[in-house]
């Protein structure tokens, strides 16, 4: 292996890092499909979590970051999809305790080494029987290292796809692995968005570091996505790291830093990516990137911007290359942009110049835009920041979606 | 008349308050439509305007700003459907300049008593030649006192319908008349919504009064709608006051200022719900009012994100009570929101109390969902504060007008 390089494998498994495992089973919240999943680690690992903004956060979030305040470590992640355990009052509170406890007895760690997460239906209480049996399931399983691959589908809600990442480098001469799963932006009956995204490795690194890494990691990548624009009550990104990998604990010192930055960003781009393709209805991936912008805020902004327009979202949708409404969400995602100097392209192809519109030749953009990727790339000609975000295009099937349901 | 109050006119006219003369006419810029207009003041008169936000300001946006810097007195505004004059760079511009020029010549006033607006395609040169003989024939019917209300119908767009207010009040004894016209966030091709208001009144009051009465009125009506998120290159309202109602001239210590106020406001509220209602696609008028907030910005930022939320969007379309998506939107459009203190109506049906959700009779709201308008009512019980916001439904009707057009 290239010491200067990280490999992605193609085969993702979140329990290949050393020390991991991970299953799912249907516990019954869902009528058929699984439901119930955990993530442990045979020893304490270093952990960090990043949460959603959204000022109403569902009562597991309140319990995993009451988990990782005490001593940055977690053992165990717990996740239930088909309820969100959100607007659920005190009851929803107790129930999350109630998870996490009933988890740490199965594995026999403190309570505080297990966060928990929920995503589906909001507003209806936990059926904390079914669940209860389910972690009792897990906790067999887990006693008799069956393996199986059903953590990441027991994440998922009205995802379509299953989202896994995995990448290996070396560090120190120690073979190190970083693995990633997600659900993404499937809407719940009667709501809502949600994303997950966990990620595991034999890392050694303090929780404080990875913790850093992962705030740094998830504004270029998870901040980065957009399907429609709504953050939800449950969005949480969760880190552990075993440190079985035996390097020299991981800092920003350390000669290959920057080596496990791209590789840890990597996983969670890829994973995001995913979300973000997968959203509902979606037929295509846009990735927009807005290059030599005063500022990253402003690079962000713009560039978010154009991913969350339903006029460009909906061009997109329609294979039309229509440059105006890219110019239209440049326009108000920053007011210092100078409209003069704008260059917009989709692919190689240049529609944009000087801020005013080219002769493109349509056959050649018209084949582009019934890709599976739509690339985006606009210059502002201002300065040298750069960003990129993903989104998806808007169809019927969306509205199919999230109109024809009844509360 | 009851001198505190106004009356609502129902058939409005822009050239109804006294001094004003408007027309419309067909120059070819559409295929058949008129796309021509104008309206005109028998004297120079006291104005005020409010221009978008995006930092790709169309060319008239500038040539207008520039005759209301001069003595912020306009006579005359001609307005072009069709075309917008966006990204056309420096012939745009002077483009621009040569409307104004052409319409001064006619009317035989200074260059900068005329103001300029523009709707329509962007990226696209305006054709001069008709334009200008459009001009000239607006000038004949000028002369010839050609009565006909063709200017609302002149500035549309893909507006399925004319947008016209008229009240009436009484101030000094003097009867005073406040007229509107506006269109919407039609989307034209290959661009965008843009919505423009031009109010007039016979009122006496000096421009630095009216444009501080503009803004503010702004703020609480045109600034609280939206479509589709997106803040077009070319949206503008224009506000003529010719003073010939003869009043004494109209300040904040005025003892009927805030009648005024409340008649002015009236007319921008009304214009820019007429621009919600007929949004694309649209099939409903969403209301979305938030209460007791700390801030106004608060209370504005989260009316506006429910109406934003495409989630909701579709939920209304649906005719779905879908609360949750509310409550979504509710905590990510401010984050200092209290979750436990949240109550939300659909109409008169409460379907959320501190936080949590209530049994609500299902037929009932269903019914109110089938309703033109929809209001929903949100109550933060943190401070007292208020702000109202109007919207629309996403529907199949929007994807199809905004994905079907080939650039």
């Amino acid at each position: 292996m290239n010491t200067n390089q990280f490999q992605v494998i193609k085969d993702a498994r979140i329990d290949a890092p050393k020390g991991f495992y991970a299953t799912g089973v249907h516990c019954g919240i869902k009528r058929k499909r699984k439901d119930l999943g955990m993530i442990t680690c045979t020893v304490p690992a270093q952990a960090a979590a990043v949460y959603t903004t959204n000022a109403f956060r569902a009562a597991p979030l309140k319990v995993t970051e009451e988990s990782m305040e005490k001593e940055g470590i977690l053992q165990a992640v717990l996740v239930n999809s088909g309820n969100a355990n959100a607007c659920t009052g005190k009851k929803g509170l107790a129930d999350a305790y109630q998870m996490r406890a009933d988890m740490a007895t199965q594995l026999r760690v403190p309570d505080h080494y297990v966060g928990v997460c929920s995503t589906g239906i909001i507003g209806e209480s936990l059926p904390m029987d079914r669940i209860q049996s389910g972690i009792h399931e897990l906790g067999l399983q887990h006693k008799q290292k069956t393996k199986n691959e059903d953590f990441a589908e027991a994440i998922l809600t009205t995802d379509t796809l299953v989202k896994k990442v995995q990448v290996e480098l070396s560090i120190d001469d120690q073979h190190i692995k970083i693995s990633g799963v997600a659900k993404g932006s499937g809407m719940i009956n009667p709501n809502m968005a949600t994303m997950l995204g966990f990620i595991t490795s034999d890392i050694k690194i303090e929780s404080v570091v990875l913790q850093s890494l992962l705030w740094k990691a998830t504004e270029e990548t998870f901040n980065m996505i957009t399907v429609d624009g709504d953050s939800s009550t449950n969005d949480t990104v969760i880190a552990m790291a075993s440190g079985l990998a035996n390097n020299t604990s991981l800092t920003p010192q350390h000669k290959d830093w920057h080596l496990f930055v791209d590789a840890f960003t990597y996983v969670c781009r890829e994973l995001a990516k995913k979300i973000a393709r997968d959203g509902e209805g979606a037929s295509r991936l846009i990735v927009a990137t807005v290059r030599n912008a005063h500022s990253l805020l402003m690079a962000r902004q713009i560039s978010k911007a154009i991913i969350s327009s339903n006029l460009v979202k909906t061009a997109i949708f329609g294979a039309d290359a229509n440059w105006g409404r890219i110019m239209c969400a440049i326009g108000y995602g920053d007011k210092n942009v100078v409209p003069d100097r704008v260059e917009i392209k989709i692919g190689d192809i240049p529609l944009v110049k000087e801020g005013q519109p080219l002769p493109f030749i349509k056959k050649q953009v018209a084949h582009l835009l019934t890709q599976e990727t739509i690339p985006i790339d606009v210059d502002l000609h201002l300065g040298k920041e750069q960003a990129t975000a993903w989104g998806c295009d808007l169809t019927y099937e969306y509205i199919k979606i999230n109109a024809n349901y009844r509360t």
